[in-house]
């Protein structure tokens, strides 16, 4: 076994053990980087030598008896959107091809202070809007996007370029090419992370997380990430749990909610199978099912978009006028579009989200986790531009790939995306498990007992 | 003496010495109402009947030995903004003549639970949206308007209706009235006081309190009202202090903020000598006082516009549409316009609300209290359409009127508006003390310590 192929927990173990080396590690997923990159086009830059010299000052303070825990020497990327100090962040947009920004992201600062490697700036959707991210291809067939907005990482993860990567979800943006490429993507409670330095798209909805191999090494990045940020005014100064501690303890008696409508409604039957097994085992792991049913649900995608589309054309108002010939095409028309929405539309969609949140919330006292499917499909082709479902009702592809993924940020609940097998074609398929606010170490600990007693998460496409 | 003259305080001293009953107070309480509406109009009704019984039902009370607390039996009056369970609450609109609740708004039952009597309900600027109150007259002048939009509980108050009413203040309606009609009155920090069963005008500049004849009176009035509500999502579930406690403890050492921009330009002579002559008075009572420079002045007035001017559209969307033209046509006008505010511009204006209370928190840091100027200007004529200052500059009425009010609304801070003096003509002048979030009974404290050393708190229009 080569050390890219280990995740991130097997890593740390043998860091900690000194039966690995930083430079060793770094070196290894450097040269797996390569072939991913080749195959996907997941970066947008790799920044070899700032990782060498990373893994260096890692190896000698490890060396020295400081290490600083299991992050510490393990080579991690970074969604564009994200600031790094002095490297070109550009949100994959010609917009912003100059901004090379003095400090890192509050994320990306927090896994660098816990010793993380950066090996590199993944590839987004531009400036996050949209799901598709059209620079990158999926490992498990190139002829396939990756999902987006955080395609790129999504991409970088599932090939073995790296164990974690740092992803934006604003209408599902972790969660889409987590299960487009079978990851796991996790998007905790919102204001559980800081998204100071990272490009806005939606700033009531935006949302910062992990993409991990497996959800123990999700867990251990949020034990790093989470917290209180006085610049970020969607943080909550409150105490925050220790995500990766419990996570083994098991699921017996905890109350999993299954949807009676709504969310498994056109979806692929591969999709519906796959997570219904995945359900299964939660039950057989202990879990008790619950029937629910799920509160404004035909509300949810319309409330979405009349809060994102006009938040995002008031945070690129400027760049639009000044610039507008840079944005690709179909962002340029969604801020164009966005500049349309009246405010009463966008107060009655807020209004429509605090009734969901209300509902939501008496939805949960029945139940401790939702489980659901995260994408109604397997990843698209390239160039696929809508689907027809067995009934004939024909959805353009950006619409099917948001759809179960909104009510993650409409209520803001932690929400964990994980690989619950794959079709016939061998194409990933994703789950979802939501929890109550800022109860995110439960639906990370569901998601834990899921993946002990499965085969389906954490592994890596064959490239 | 007769028992309307007297304060919330006085009454509340002589029922529980057993020298006053609340029947005897309420009977000459209505007695002094029919006086006070013949020459204000101040309450679309007076509910003698209802008062009788409720005062009927507290004299029992105390005379059994349960006396509630001091507010027990003392009459009060209610903005019609705010519902009243079997009384027609009409926000003084032809669109809610049918409207009669069920259930009473939650300061209103906080006030009633407490044991006062309520003996009518009082004019507003139709749904709040104005600060005219063209039904309503000025007691000390009834060629004046009382302003608004809770202009008929400022009438009411003055005039000697009643010790307390209640208001709700978007961009100063509090305010206003109080100063316009010479009384105290009292918006607490945004989210202190529920506004469940008031009809919205901006829900995240609503604000609910009282209107009262002094200080301390408002003081007691709010440790009744103040509060979280599952139900009014704008209030905090934290520990309320007791607003009337320490209320008397003097400013010695408090720090006052005295504005050297913005807050005293385009400010008629009277007004500025009469603030200033009571922040002398602030620093002979012990109050040391600090030079500020007031943040983001020049962005006050077009965020609160870009804020309220849609938010009311929108709680008022269908009902515009459904019965358009009921509404008066200066309502209509405004809701119209409402409608025609940009997203982008409001969530634009919600950002600069966010700077604005970073820097005013800032500014903060360094004084305890602010001083200010409540109005421009002494109340204005009925039906005058705009002011012309020295320089020439000509301001609408309704710009001038709640010109340094609003400030208080974007920032949340709680302000009190308290009587400072007279102008040459006798009319009633204003000064505002604003403080910290949720640091209300600091404001009052102030406000309290100015008028037990001044004569200008508590006095009664002679009608």
């Amino acid at each position: 076994m080569q050390p890219w192929e280990l995740s991130l927990t097997e890593a740390a173990a043998a860091i900690e053990a000194r039966d690995l080396s930083p430079v060793e590690l770094t070196e290894s997923v450097l040269a797996r980087a390569a072939t991913v990159q080749t195959a996907t086009n997941a970066f947008v830059t790799v920044t070899s030598d700032l990782a060498r010299k990373a893994a260096s000052t890692a190896e000698r303070e490890i060396a020295e008896g400081r290490h600083r825990g299991p992050l510490h020497g393990i080579p991690f990327a970074v969604k564009d959107l994200f600031d790094t100090a002095g490297v070109a962040s550009t949100s994959s947009s010609r917009v912003r091809a100059d901004h090379v920004p003095d400090d890192d992201a509050v994320m990306v600062a927090r896994m660098r202070d816990a010793g993380m490697v950066m090996i590199g700036k993944t590839h987004t959707h531009e400036f996050a809007y949209g799901g598709l991210t059209p620079e990158s291809r999926n490992p498990w067939d190139t002829s396939r996007i990756p999902g987006g907005s955080s395609g790129g990482s999504g991409a970088a993860v599932a090939g073995g370029a790296c164990t974690v990567a740092t992803g934006s979800d604003t209408a599902g943006s972790i969660r889409i090419p987590a299960s487009f490429c079978g990851t796991v993507g996790f998007k905790p409670t919102y204001g559980r992370a800081s998204r100071r330095g990272v490009a806005s798209l939606s700033w009531s909805l935006d949302h910062v997380g992990p993409l991990t191999r497996n959800v123990t090494d999700a867990a251990l990045v949020m034990d790093v990430v989470a917290g209180f940020d006085r610049r970020d005014p969607a943080t909550v100064d409150v105490p925050v749990p220790s995500h990766a501690a419990g996570i083994d303890d098991g699921i017996d008696g905890l109350r999993v909610g299954v949807p009676t409508n709504w969310f498994f409604d056109h979806v692929e039957p591969a999709v519906e199978q796959a997570v219904r097994r995945a359900i299964g085992v939660l039950e057989d792991r202990g879990a008790t099912l619950v029937d629910v049913t799920i509160p404004h649900a035909d509300e949810i995608i319309s409330a979405e978009w009349a809060i994102l589309l006009p938040e995002a054309s008031a945070y690129h108002r400027q760049d639009l006028r000044a610039k507008g010939e840079l944005y690709t095409d179909d962002v340029r028309l969604l801020l164009e579009v966005g500049e349309l929405v009246l405010a009463t539309d966008y107060i009655t969609a807020l209004r429509v989200r605090t009734l969901m949140q209300q509902a939501w919330a008496a939805m949960f006292a029945d139940i401790d986790v939702l489980a659901a499917p995260c994408m109604v499909m397997r990843a698209p082709a390239v160039g696929q531009a809508d689907v027809t479902w067995p009934d004939g009702h024909t959805e353009d592809i950006t619409t099917a790939i948001v759809r179960l993924t909104s009510a993650g940020n409409l209520t803001g609940l932690p929400t964990l995306s994980l690989p619950v097998g794959v079709d016939d074609d061998g194409l990933p398929l994703g789950m979802q498990l939501m929890g109550r606010p800022f109860d995110d170490p439960t639906v990370l600990r569901a998601g834990r007992a899921y993946e002990v007693a499965s085969d389906t998460v954490g592994r890596i496409a064959p490239l």
